[in-house]
């Protein structure tokens, strides 16, 4: 089964919002089975939402609408599909019902523009909206079939995620499964050769490289009749991606670093504490992203300049003369003295040029140096990143917490 | 003008990851005054992406494309609209130089694969991309304009807002100044009610108002032939809309609450440091956004246990047993402790249930409390975030540079 998506509003349109339906409404029909081949964004204009679904039902055999079936007289999308696909509007007499109660709920009068909100399209079926007013449907027509669901997120992905994909899984048959496998330290191009072989003649599951904020992540996804045979497809493959990768992979199905983190410290009794310098704050941030970081995560500093180096974390005022405050020694007596002050089995310790200025020396912006402090041996790595200032302070940081993953597990440190 | 745009990735169809290219470019070409009539995801995919072109040429003026320029076998974009517009692929020399000297920087050997980046469709504009390896590029071909930008966000971003709004000006005719009226403290809601007849009575220049991250924006557009001509248009319309907003409006063409704090701070001589609990760094992580934030910055302490609330602030373990740890007299005591322990003019505490979970006694999610020493004196506002664990910990921070700010300016603190 194709599917599309078409969202109406010209607000996408003038970037005042993001078309984040578009994700809950893929991710949904991905889970399905069902392939979305195209989503499309129009205005709040008949015309070009007739032409764009006559596009659309020339090649699809699924289309979701959204947006465009509030009370206003720029909300268009239930006339015009209707009268694309030759439908009357019908009022349903439950969904005036249920509108007329909401507004008696939240003790407003409702005008009267709010009726047309419960004019659907002939024997169509009604997508129950308990989060707003406009209720969603969905029908079938020239072996199209047609749902519509409201625009608001919070309404769209609850009608979506409930009664939407209810309907929608009766059509599909068959499921579909993934798994992610996280990599740090290695880029996409190098990742893709190394993949290369397995990627062409995998059909199902495919195997699908991608990378983000300096993270690489393989996606796995087979077909099948049920979850069952799927993961069966899975796993050889999944091992086998592991197996090619080798060292750089730091976990399968976790989120992200920070979250790999806080499940090895978690289960070690591990406990952390971080000294940054160039990076701000944004380690302590990333960690405490995770919920229940209290459990391991004793806490950090940012010392933002050379005093309170030397007065917090008991930097030598000698290290910072001689080889000044973004050097390696400078990262280890940081990593150092951020576990002795906070009494802590880990301590990170991050200094740099994050940009725009390097320093005064010549050395370029981009140039950080990441301590660890590991129950009673340091070590430093140092990264040049070409990524600006923000790139750079958020490269540091993934450094940081491989490092910290690394040591957790005894895995030996890349410096 | 009428403009589409195509992004290229499957990854946007399996609800991996958000369009946010799409709002960035849409906001550029309003601000152009260029209309934006469709915009189209389509997956890696040439067929696709090529009927998806011919779609979009018959009915657009101008098409920009993001996404599928980068070193993959998936990365079909630029061989596939050159074909589609009779454009020979050529080797642009300079690009591969760039993407070599920065394969050099980095220290990482270039897979051959990266090459195919520097191909690019004969006779077309380079657009630098300083922010990664994949170039963008321009070409005219039977009268539509196609503009190709890389995907990742980072990239994309810049790339637009520089050289290719510079080449979209060039083409659209006049110029467009905008001024962004920044302000903090209001819903947007409530500034669209004080707005409402200036907005509806305004059409050179517009008034528009936006709300993102917990903050308010009015962008305030004027068209005209010259800068100066368009700069007269504005200057009534953008006063009139601070008086009508009044102590809220924290700055205009400012980027964000972080960027004013500093530019008083740093203008006012003041030195700041902060204590963080519940934020984790992350009110540190944005106060250091800023480039040049070390001259009044000195630097933060996350205290995310009791102990080192005690230890490394100073905060008294009586008031933590008789008040716990989420309460107006530890954020005070947070406070002066960090502003005593790092010698600065001002100190911020903050301390609170971010979430999911709230207190043991009952107290909700999202209540948070933050305090501001300032030179002598100490005061302590609280909210209740309803935007969950991530939300909260960014409307705490944006308070807190509130505060900051107002504190720099001798503004009254709202508590």
């Amino acid at each position: 089964m194709k599917a599309e998506m078409i969202a109406v509003g010209t607000e996408i349109l003038l970037g005042d919002i993001v078309n984040t339906d578009a994700q809950v409404i893929s991710m949904g029909l991905n889970e399905l089975g069902i392939d979305v081949y195209y989503q499309t964004v129009v205005g709040d204009n008949p015309e070009r939402l007739k032409e764009v679904l006559d596009i659309a039902r020339k090649r699809s055999d699924l289309i979701i609408t959204t947006g465009g079936l509030g009370p206003t007289l720029d909300d268009l999308t239930r006339e015009t599909i209707a009268e694309a696909f030759g439908k009357k509007l019908v009022l349903h007499k439950p969904t005036l019902r249920r509108i007329t109660a909401f507004f008696e709920q939240i003790g407003r009068e409702m005008t009267q523009n709010n009726v047309k909100q419960a004019m659907l399209p002939s024997d169509c079926k009604v997508l129950a909206n308990d989060w707003g007013t406009a209720p969603g449907c969905v029908f079938e027509a020239d072996g199209v079939h047609v749902m519509m669901l409201p625009g608001p997120p919070r309404e769209c992905t609850p009608v979506f995620r409930t009664a939407g994909m209810a309907y929608l899984a009766r059509l599909a048959g068959g499921v579909i499964v993934s798994h992610h496998i996280r990599i740090f330290g290695i880029g996409e191009s190098t990742m893709e050769e190394k993949l290369h072989d397995l990627m062409e003649r995998s059909s199902n599951p495919t195997v699908a490289p991608y990378a983000k904020d300096g993270e690489c992540l393989v996606r796995v996804t087979a077909k099948a009749d049920t979850k069952e045979e799927a993961e069966q497809l899975l796993e050889p493959v999944v091992r086998q991606v592991c197996d090619q990768l080798g060292d750089v992979v730091y976990g399968v199905d976790v989120p992200d670093l920070a979250h790999a983190v806080a499940k090895v410290l978690t289960e070690k009794g591990l406990s952390l504490s971080v000294a940054e310098s160039c990076t701000g704050g944004l380690l302590s941030k990333r960690i405490t992203d995770v919920p229940g970081a209290s459990v391991f995560y004793k806490g950090g500093a940012c010392t933002y300049c050379n005093e309170i180096k030397v007065k917090v974390l008991g930097v030598k005022q000698e290290t910072l003369d001689r080889y000044t405050a973004v050097s390696s020694q400078t990262a280890r007596e940081m990593a150092e003295g951020i576990a002795k002050a906070y009494g802590t089995d880990l301590g990170i310790g991050i200094t740099g040029y994050a940009g725009p200025d390097g320093g005064e020396d010549g050395t370029p912006a981009g140039t950080i140096y990441i301590g660890i402090y590991d129950r009673g041996r340091t070590q430093v790595r140092c990264i040049l990143s070409p990524r600006g200032r923000e790139g750079a302070r958020w490269e540091a940081a993934n450094h940081a917490l491989d490092m910290i993953l690394r040591a957790a597990e005894g895995r030996k440190q890349l410096l």
